[in-house]
């Protein structure tokens, strides 16, 4: 495309005046936003009135137009606009990831039928270049795990629930005021948001397209003091890790859950709001990626990325989906950690190896192995208050009943 | 390029032979090795025979082979081979970072007139994507700074030295007994390879073309134990630093020298063989990007994803460098840590604030301010034995004479 970039603008919230205000300090793009298309036309904005419109048509209909950035919350209506401006022959870049992950499968059909681009890097792990590099640097070595931090919400609170010792009351206090969490938090911290990301990574890391339903998650409304005071007493932070693996029968591990993550795993490094990835392949080694996953110019920054691509009409190729398309194996053992009320009823029927190795306090803690598929069918373990189930590191020391360290042998 | 990609390939050491295991393991890639030129053909190598020739000819004008891979030691032949290789209409993969750094504008103008694909992703950091993230992704965002660590041999050598308490010459020894050293190390020791990656990262991250000879380098040949108790006790670690930063005057200061490091530096998670990069900007904020920067599979790796950008025509544009090309400032003014032989000779006439902060010990330490063009131009500091010049972190405490602690304060 070597035509101007003529860009209709979908939300103007913390991410579009972030995008509005950026792309006015890099003139070499060569891109100007032409309209924007808003919600609410009686809030004031920090942009000429000329500038906004409530009617989507007059974006998505303007021939002028070429480009369309969405950057709202509502991922049914942003559905809808990216469906039309695809069919209409423009460029999409889009920022939502709840839309994105629940509409992958038709927004590939879409992107087949209609050959335009369509970019959403800002949609995962936002400043952190993520998905590019995965489509276009790890696109030819075996990939064999791919392990994140996707969520800065849950990633200050827990932050502050180790380091400070804040309970989650508080923790989510200090994040709300911070800014670092939405006044209703449910969807970061009940692992929503971070299920939705995965979705879209999982589709560039292995070819892997799969609803977020499908997908074993929990966010971090259980964890508590006492799961942050073992994980301290194991020299182990708490985080809510996405997880994939490639497994030797070809199919590939996926989920996120809260996780014990040892102080030497790259991933401890990541505090407060940051997001970070982990790549391990075969050839590259280990790889570590560490940013800013949200926030009005981390966010624009991955947005104007993709608009910068479009500039040599990028696209990606989804390589791994059309080469070695790759389903999810739910019968996957992991080992977990159960903190549970002394009296509560717990179904550990068809779990393995369960075993208590702490009566002595007001709760008991267990560990156990337990596959992707059962805790995706039982999963009174994610309803019960009072029940953590958190993720150990994939070696145990397995010297008895006494010996509940986390090994020092677990791979960074 | 639609063409299946025929390589000629130059060097089968390490790199050149981990290529073409790697090549075999991607054969969705299409592309083959043709053809292997080496120096010395009595040696045996795992390839069958027939793939060698010790005449470059056989590869250069070989109207079949459509790409040169060059990973060989020698700058001079590498540098006549990828000339005559772009001459020849051919693309070139290069992983010879000397070479580049030495020729770069002569490389410019022979893309330019050629209108070949010259890539060398593998020649900064290896396995980190950092030249193709810097071209395309940091592309539109100001860059305030960038500060890496791109020689894992020294890095190795100055993680024993700290953390194990090693001698120089001990740390020297076991690195080159694990294969982190050449038995010749002087290149990595004394800085030149570091150097010479810098200039290559500075050409894509500030459009600076500037040869090696011109930066302001020094290695770790002068750095050992007491320099290493001093950061201990200050809460440091001492890195191998290249450090670039955009000034308020639009110029650009950089130079590569060790650096006192805060424990809350991300660069100091940086430990042993691996190498990192820290860039700071005004959208993205920080990105850390940490992996291995040499060896043979993470070198490979680079190279791979080199080749599979050639499928598309890919092609640095070195977008900085005719956008807003850029001069280095040397009246920069760093602050420095110097340890010296307390009946030293030492020329400070023309350095600032000099100020000896504890002469207890058999040696002295003093701190003081010095520009970047007296350090190049009076470079007595390196010369000397026993004095050992060492950057301290932007902000230090000014609290008097007594108190030389590193400040907190530091960005990480």
């Amino acid at each position: 495309m070597s035509t101007k970039l003529k860009i209709g603008l979908f939300g103007f919230g913390i991410v579009g005046e972030g995008l509005y205000k950026a792309l006015h300090q890099t003139p070499t793009l060569q891109a100007s936003i032409e309209k924007v298309c808003i919600k609410n036309a009686s809030k004031k904005r920090n942009a000429p009135a000329d500038l906004f419109t409530t009617q989507k048509d007059d974006i998505l209909y303007d021939k002028e137009i070429n480009v369309i950035v969405e950057v709202i919350d509502d991922a049914d209506a942003a559905f809808e606009i990216v469906s039309t401006a695809l069919q209409n022959g423009k460029q999409v870049v889009s920022a939502s990831k709840k839309m994105l992950a629940h509409h992958l499968p038709e927004i590939l059909k879409l992107q087949e039928k209609y050959k335009r681009s369509f970019l959403y890097e800002s949609a995962a792990c936002a400043s952190i270049p993520v998905i590019r590099n995965l489509e276009e640097y790890y696109d030819n070595d075996l990939l064999h795990s791919i392990r994140a931090i996707v969520n800065g919400s849950t990633n200050y609170m827990l932050t502050r629930m180790l380091e400070d010792k804040l309970c989650f009351a508080d923790a989510l206090l200090q994040a709300q005021q911070l800014g670092f969490a939405e006044s209703n938090p449910s969807l970061d911290i009940e692992g929503f948001d971070a299920v939705n990301k995965w979705c879209l990574l999982l589709a560039h890391a292995y070819g892997v397209v799969v609803h977020p339903d499908k997908i074993l998650f929990s966010g971090i409304q259980h964890i508590d003091t006492c799961d942050a005071d073992f994980a301290m007493v194991n020299d182990c932070a708490i985080k809510l890790i996405a997880h994939a693996e490639k497994l030797d029968n070809g199919q590939v591990a996926a989920y996120v859950l809260p996780t014990f993550v040892k102080n030497s795993d790259a991933l401890s490094f990541v505090r407060n709001e940051f997001n970070g990835v982990v790549i391990e392949s075969s050839f590259a080694d280990q790889q570590f990626f560490y940013g800013k996953g949200a926030g009005s110019f981390p966010t624009a920054s991955a947005v104007l990325s993709d608009i910068a691509a479009l500039r040599y009409d990028y696209k990606y190729e989804y390589k791994k989906m059309h080469q070695s398309p790759t389903q999810l194996d739910d019968s996957f053992l992991l080992s977990v950690y159960l903190r549970y009320p002394k009296n509560a009823a717990i179904d550990v029927e068809n779990w393995d190896d369960f075993e208590v190795v702490d009566y002595s306090l007001s709760y008991a803690i267990a560990r156990a192995k337990v596959s992707i598929n059962e805790l995706l069918i039982n999963n009174w373990w994610k309803q019960k208050n009072g029940v953590s189930l958190i993720v150990l590191p994939v070696l145990i020391e397995q010297k008895g009943k006494n010996n509940f360290a986390i090994s020092n042998e677990v791979s960074v």
